[in-house]
């Protein structure tokens, strides 16, 4: 008597209508534990997500979970219902952090069908989603749109009628939350005499380092957040894909570009709120990560705090101080991995 | 002036006499930083082990240390004595689960042996022993039975009067503890609409998906547990072993099958009890781990409450729908790694 | 507008002056989490850092950081004050340890410069630092000093005075501090029936075990510690680089070398003070490092503690009970990675 039924098929894009709210199971509670695994898989410096006393002293709750790495639980927990039959991550929008995650949180995730469009080849389709993240009291923690292209089951099957959501292309800054009293934030302690002041629209940082990413850091990282996308793990299934092997989370590539941007923004460590952001190509293990940021816009906030706006643009096997983007038609250049815009909290002098 | 003998040659199997109990060394606090390298390092997604606030809400005192996990602590501590000298480690039996171990706990390990039988080549002798893991208050949290095979110091040293003992095929499921009380139960948190009264005697369950295990991977899991044997960590010295390259713990290998077991029997994550479990071959790095599973039995524990008697099989490198498993003559088919049967804890309607 | 200006370029040996003192970034708080993953990745045994049970029953305040953890801490912390532009680290001495520090406790670092002689060659030059970690309380709770060969900026610029710091070859016994009353240890418990007593000036001690080191697990370890020195990291930029690969970061040797001196010295595991030490040659992803360790001298601290004074070696791909060490030029055999040179406390009968 064999059953295959009682095992997950993931949902196909007939499964997806809009409205549709899907709860997301394994709530994860994060701890001490994580905080120092995300560390060591990022290699993360930001300094009031290092020290709980710089935190404290930063006008913050205590050492949080970093918004990065709440991000990737809360994102993991959708892979399932969401993109387990996923062809491709296609993009962010709207993302944004409304409550600090401390350790002894346990983050639930619900996620909503916002739009659905067919792809004109009839195989598959476009689903958007806004995932929510609760904590244990049921406030909601944050929020984000992401949208990828997902098989259709049939062919043959009939095409819905297509939503596309309506997405702001920035968040605006007069909605960002959460950024803290920072008179008392010590540069030296966080490690750069750069603040709100220095940074000029249009400037752009090399982060100078590189970061090699083997099989085991991707798979423990990707564990680490319960995202279970099968692609990141299994090496035999993979010998026959399109690639050949096995491909790298993309929230890797996200928070390992993030903790190399610390060298030049290493005040700018509170993510405040997502943009957009796109996985322009896959990363593979043995390859090593650059980053450059560019700012991209500024918003004073507070007396003490202000918001950078800033593109981080990740990119593989070459000098970052090249910055490396796209070209004038809009094509990506060789190499580019990930083209990410977000807001960052910042002191101001 | 060189001196060997202040490192421990571990016991060979003139050394091991019925009766006799060891007190293992290294007693292990277990935290919520072992909670998160577990599901790092295995991939664990089971919602009690996963969240506190889940946990509380399903009966249990808050968020465990998974049984499993404990079990391979509790087995890492007895290789020093038992092991270090083992030619192989032929099976588990009436292996129990009495009481939760929760973060802050502190493992500490006694076996006692019960059986011994020389081989008839005269160089190696099988060893059962019963290993017993206590908290820090002296309760007995589990207690096991396994058997190794033994080097003989001298092939020419006695041969010892044969005491085999006698093991039950099975835990009684009357006989099973600890299972909470389920009524609160959230089926949709925890990933699976399937309960106690959905699984029938005899159903076989592919788990789909697969991991691949990496160097890195296993030596930092099984460092976790402080298992110490040479053949996992020691690269240059297995370089003229049978294999010649290390062989990976067979703790890991339960671990992850339990883990991606998760596809398709989310709510029977809590283990009761250890039936029997044999490692059928050898794992290496770079091989990627399957999993099927088959219901054995069935047993009611409570009103909210049942067990499942599984039987969980390990492959690599194969489709787990094909559930490779015995020949006729009872020969394994190739490939399988682990024949592990067990009980767990599953809601009831 | 493209700007490079912004992130850390690292001291050369012109910016460095004697009396000078360094503020380091990134504070660090240590966790639970923190312990778990040490002991993962070193293979940590010692039962004092293993057991919150063991360790109050043996005189201290609950499970510590161990002190060479802490070391790495502090150390990585320097990195980029210190050791970005280095060539070598050429040695440590003088390292002291006054205070445990407990999970929950923040790590402050601070160095000033007591020495500096530039090379001959007018390329490089030697910069001695004193480096100090604080706690949150601003108690000192290690000192040590180092020096390493750092590159000049422009060989043209002016040769400073040299000034050479006296430095103790060895920490003298009766300064040694935070040692616990040991009258309570547990021998079996701890792993090893060896005590103080037992223990010659001259003896040799074979660890026997050996441990591969993957590109995985050094990177792990290294940013566990936030040392982010880019050899380590950078595959893509040590392509071109002297040894075309990867360095480990000297601090994963000393870690795992000191872990499987369990195996002989199981009661030695509080280190006290590091008299010297160096890195003798680099190790590689996939090496085996194996170790062995030379009583060196003994002193009575306490009616119940005593201390060791040992030497560490660590050679790699090969048998440490052959001991290799310096022929009778002074010259380090071939494979000797460590030579390190502590003081431990261990039990009295």
């Amino acid at each position: 008597m064999a059953s295959v039924q009682k095992s997950n098929p993931g949902n196909y894009f007939e499964d997806f209508h809009v409205g549709m709210e899907i709860i997301h199971a394994t709530p994860q509670t994060l701890t001490e534990g994580d905080v120092a695994l995300y560390r060591a898989m990022t290699g993360n410096r930001f300094a009031q997500y290092s020290s709980a006393e710089f935190a404290k002293a930063a006008g913050m709750p205590g050492l949080c979970i970093d918004p990065l790495h709440a991000f990737h639980v809360v994102f993991g927990k959708s892979v399932p219902d969401i993109s387990l039959n996923a062809v491709a991550n296609l993009g962010y929008a709207d993302g944004r952090f409304f409550l600090p995650v401390m350790p002894g949180d346990t983050l639930n995730t619900v996620s909503e069908v916002i739009g659905i469009k067919e792809n004109s080849n009839g195989k598959t389709g476009v689903v958007w989603v806004r995932t929510t993240g609760f904590n244990q009291r049921g406030e909601t923690v944050m929020s984000f749109v992401r949208w990828v292209m997902v098989n259709k089951f049939e062919m043959d099957n009939p095409t819905p009628e297509p939503v596309v959501p309506d997405l702001p292309e920035v968040v605006p800054a007069i909605e960002l939350v959460g950024h803290p009293d920072m008179k008392a934030w010590d540069m030296a302690l966080a490690g750069s005499p750069y603040t709100f002041d220095d940074y000029a629209v249009g400037e752009k940082i090399n982060h100078v380092d590189g970061m090699t990413v083997e099989e085991a850091e991707h798979q423990i990282a990707t564990r680490l957040y319960q995202n279970t996308a099968k692609v990141h793990f299994d090496a035999h299934g993979q010998k026959d894909s399109r690639f050949g092997k096995r491909l790298i989370y993309g929230g890797v590539v996200i928070s390992i570009a993030r903790s190399l941007a610390f060298n030049g923004l290493a005040n700018a460590g509170q993510m405040l709120a997502i943009n957009a952001g796109s996985h322009v190509s896959p990363l593979f293990a043995g390859d090593t990560i650059y980053a450059w940021s560019e700012v991209l816009d500024k918003a004073e906030l507070s007396d003490t705090c202000g918001a950078l706006r800033l593109r981080l643009v990740a990119v593989k096997d070459q000098d970052p101080g090249a910055f490396a983007y796209k070209d004038d038609a809009g094509k990506y250049a060789a190499g580019v991995l990930l083209d990410f815009d977000y807001w960052a909290a910042i002191p101001k002098r």
